[in-house]
């Protein structure tokens, strides 16, 4: 357990990553049947982004943002930083600085369990990130922690090479072996969701095009009118 | 207390309902003496909404939206839904289809308190919520529950057929028998207030407009001028 | 301990104020030895402000906003107000018509361990707030408390007439006798972080430019290139 | 909705109060269908009590007691005081001198959505408190509430004359109407557990005793035992 | 804002002292007119403690006890260590050997705003500590911190010198300068809760003795007796 | 990813089990290098215990606890039972007649990341539980999960076969592989321990005992003897 930086080029597929991209993270989690999601206290820093691309993974101390730097360099177009920390921390760790870094090598976001500063500059460079918290909480830079191997966040375990999509609703993992059956699941879903989209607008119901009343009887949940309009007060 | 799905008609005067939304949540909430407010948990998913409608209510176990599709059906035109979880959860149980399904039926809104989804199709399609969390967790359809019974939901309950009013300031429910009172009590209080406006803009002191220097005095709250000019270190 | 106001024209010096504000928090937290910075449970209520000012303080009773009123009759252009209260509350003290009596006067912005109300009105008059909170709670005018005493706010402590800055990133306070050479070394701060980011811009590595490398060599991190490209599985 | 302290001697049947507190509050909850039981952030201040008897409500300001001392007054021997406050608050609203004028009248305990204090005092009294916190901060007798109304805490509705059950899991409300039939459920669902114990104990499988493997099966969750006897790395 | 380890003998009135611990934290945070009380989240890591003795400070930054270490070496009998952190953490930073080191020199409690380990063998040693965590989370020693500066700890200031006192009802802290006189309210304070504590024993009724029936009155609150015994149900 | 029960005998050396558990949680994960401890929101439900174990691992959707019975029908003597829920929850999915169960099979205890009940009985039998909640709400026994595949729990993984140590410090995981190198280092670490406590207990300051001086020298910090005693006043 060494500390260590990983230097591997091994990704998920470009353009299986560019659909799970389309399909956005409710729709990609669904896809890989409801596992992957981070927990939601992973917030983005700012509305309207949707990402996706290779995790470049970092452990780190908190308070400490050495490894970030030491993993932005091993960045390539495409790829997202995800940053988990060794114990509980919401210090600013990462700032424009970082992120002009980053932006200039290609990375399309961060995703990190601690917290984001210069949040007017990452807005105007349009970098996206999603976080614990923001803070302006300097950190320092002298501790050592390893990149690209396998981390823990949100409640997920990630690994380097992974897929990541996050957006507004969150942040999904893909495993790395699963990327391309997921983006053809996602696809598929997306098209069903068109099509079930297109009924509802019709004025079609839910409760019909998903054959939930007869789950919804099949429960014992009956339906009740009462002859006097109002609705019954509970014993409550 | 068996799983019901009550059907009623039965609402708030409409009249009365514009008014409160007109009023907003914050002069509602005086106008009912400081009652009905939840909890400040539950926060809109996107900014500058404001809403006010007929309360359909809804109690689900965590982690199913079964029910969910079983009260948009119950929707009239101007309604708002109002979810309640039989225990706590942050699941993603409402998102575009359901919203959709909603809007067509003319529903106004939805309050929650578990997770939403489907941020930014909600945000096109400006389909407001209040809710505990975002997360794009999908749910089951196979535990029953109830719709139009009455819930506890941000620290208040809600009965079938109240009036909901929701903005950027939370939620306030209206029980049904006081909207008529309320919506006249919070349009005085809005004249009450632009007086108040107008008066601060000209430049008078809240102080004085308030009679609060008399409340101070009464209170034993003095003014100290220090020679100096300097304010005085505390004894702490 | 008795209750009072005190009366003060003390305060920082505008013009490196007016640098303090230029350079932002996460900077002036910088420049300031990594102090001052309040907890970031402190959140503005809409994005994109940044202001500094003079310190009004204000301790208050939970529930009761009283002390507000007397406080913004305290202040003078380019002000902000800053409070306090005895025990934790998400009451919100704070709304339009405070804000109009404060905007009047010259005030700035409020910063808050409370809550906050008007949202929407508050964006639209574009008068920023920080606070523990946004909630609709009204409040009561009705027990004492101080204003321009030393007061403890998000894990910091503030006397009356210390700066403020507060922007997307969080709020800082800087105490006044500090202010003129926190300014100097911000302003200094910003030209060095300007010389950073063009480098960064022309592609140079952070690695380099911080001289990370050495250090991350000094701590026995150690880089490894996977023979078959693959990143090791952990023992894990 | 005026403030009022409503005289009431209507109370739950005393036996079948008796029966619930000897049931618990994990087989009352069972008993009652999964209901009425408070959310979990109400603990007991200290372990091992267990009490049932008839709900005194108060509906009170934050930090001030003022209203409790009126509640005590209209208790009589078995009652439970509990208390919500009409915003957040963890001020220690409850401590000795309450529990000794509580005690002497034959209260059994409190269940209060804020703070207690005198914790020592109250383990060596035996008076039994479950709340959201343990502080010593003081309050103030000035603002008025409301005695035997309707109240909301935990996330349950609690009228006046319920039966309240509470032990180390927590705390539940038995609506007065449903004690009597509650009780008997929980006295058949204690016996129906001995049962099980006793089978247990013998050593046989809960999932023969329940039923389960049959659910299990429909739900199709496969037995696997893998060759070399390692559990396969998942492809996570 | 060097960092540094300041050597001072100075502490409170060794007599007033022990009056502040008999007379515990909730009567003490009265006797100084309601000031003083740290944020309830400071839990004891065992019941049943009552200590009081004179602050020796540090400020550390998260994850790291070296300066803890200092701290102790700074102590004398009596004493209690009081540690802010700069940033969050609940790292565990004081454990079985500090605590061994700070016992041996007469320590006889400590306050942390972080987290403690081996809580088994603190116990044993009967040692106290009030945390904000229990975390075996282990801590380097190489980041500098202070020992006896003032800090902000629980949302309130401590100066070192300052006397504390803490139990099982939270932690209190008395300015040095005001020890003497808030020993003596403290004991005014326990003889007249003695004489009240006799009153309600003798049966007599907790608004009577504190004379509430009258503020009750002014406040408009009344007394409602249900013709037919039932309380009324709420509009609600 | 279907559901499935994995049979599995593999775990780590019982005599190596046996040395970790003699460590103790805050030495384990010291000899791990400080890896593997879990989030401190996981508590004991009483305290006093002190477990080590082979880890039977489960995942679960809230609310159900039906693969809690298949989990530990898998158990056998020396097990602890180890669950992880698909989203966040507090439901009350372990108690006493699955305690019974447990116990029969020779199981030590329970680690999972929800809510416990039936308390008292759990203590009277001293079976441990180290959960993040305690509370009585019932499940469900009605959607499938999986046992013995790896899981993420408390922000760290565990593979099935794993050992995990248990005390009132917390809970930490060791993976299967380094189980022996981490009981040699653990027991290594305690006569460390043990030699540090007997110079602390002969008064010797741990500031020499572990070299410190030289740190906090080479970091700047230096002692300060004011000449009037008075520890200096901040510039705060």
């Amino acid at each position: 357990m060494n500390n260590v930086v990983v230097v591997s080029d091994v990704g998920p597929d470009e353009s299986a990553v560019a659909d799970l991209r389309h399909a956005g993270v409710a729709t990609v989690h669904e896809a890989l049947e409801r596992n992957g999601l981070m927990e939601p206290y992973l917030r983005p820093i700012f509305p309207g982004s949707r990402i996706a691309g290779r995790a470049v993974t970092v452990l780190t101390p908190p308070g400490d943002n050495l490894m970030l730097h030491a993993a932005v360099e091993q960045c390539r177009p495409g790829d997202i930083v995800v940053v988990a920390t060794k114990s509980f921390s919401t210090d600013g760790m990462f700032g424009e600085l970082l992120a002009i870094a980053a932006q200039v090598r290609g990375v399309v976001g961060i995703v990190i369990d601690a917290g984001v500063r210069d949040l007017a500059e990452l807005r105007a460079m349009n970098f996206p990130a999603w976080s614990r918290a923001v803070s302006a909480q300097g950190t320092v830079k002298g501790t050592p922690g390893s990149v690209n191997i396998p981390i823990v966040i949100g409640g997920v375990s990630v690994q380097p090479g992974d897929a990541i999509v996050a957006d507004d609703d969150g942040v999904v993992v893909v495993p790395r072996g699963l990327v391309k059956e997921t983006a053809v699941a996602a696809t598929a879903r997306l098209e069903y969701e068109s099509r079930l989209r297109d009924a509802l607008l019709d004025g079609r119901s839910s409760m019909e095009l998903l054959g939930l009343r007869a789950i919804l009887s099949s429960l014992g949940v009956s339906y009740l009118t009462p002859t006097n309009g109002e609705p019954p007060l509970s014993e409550r």
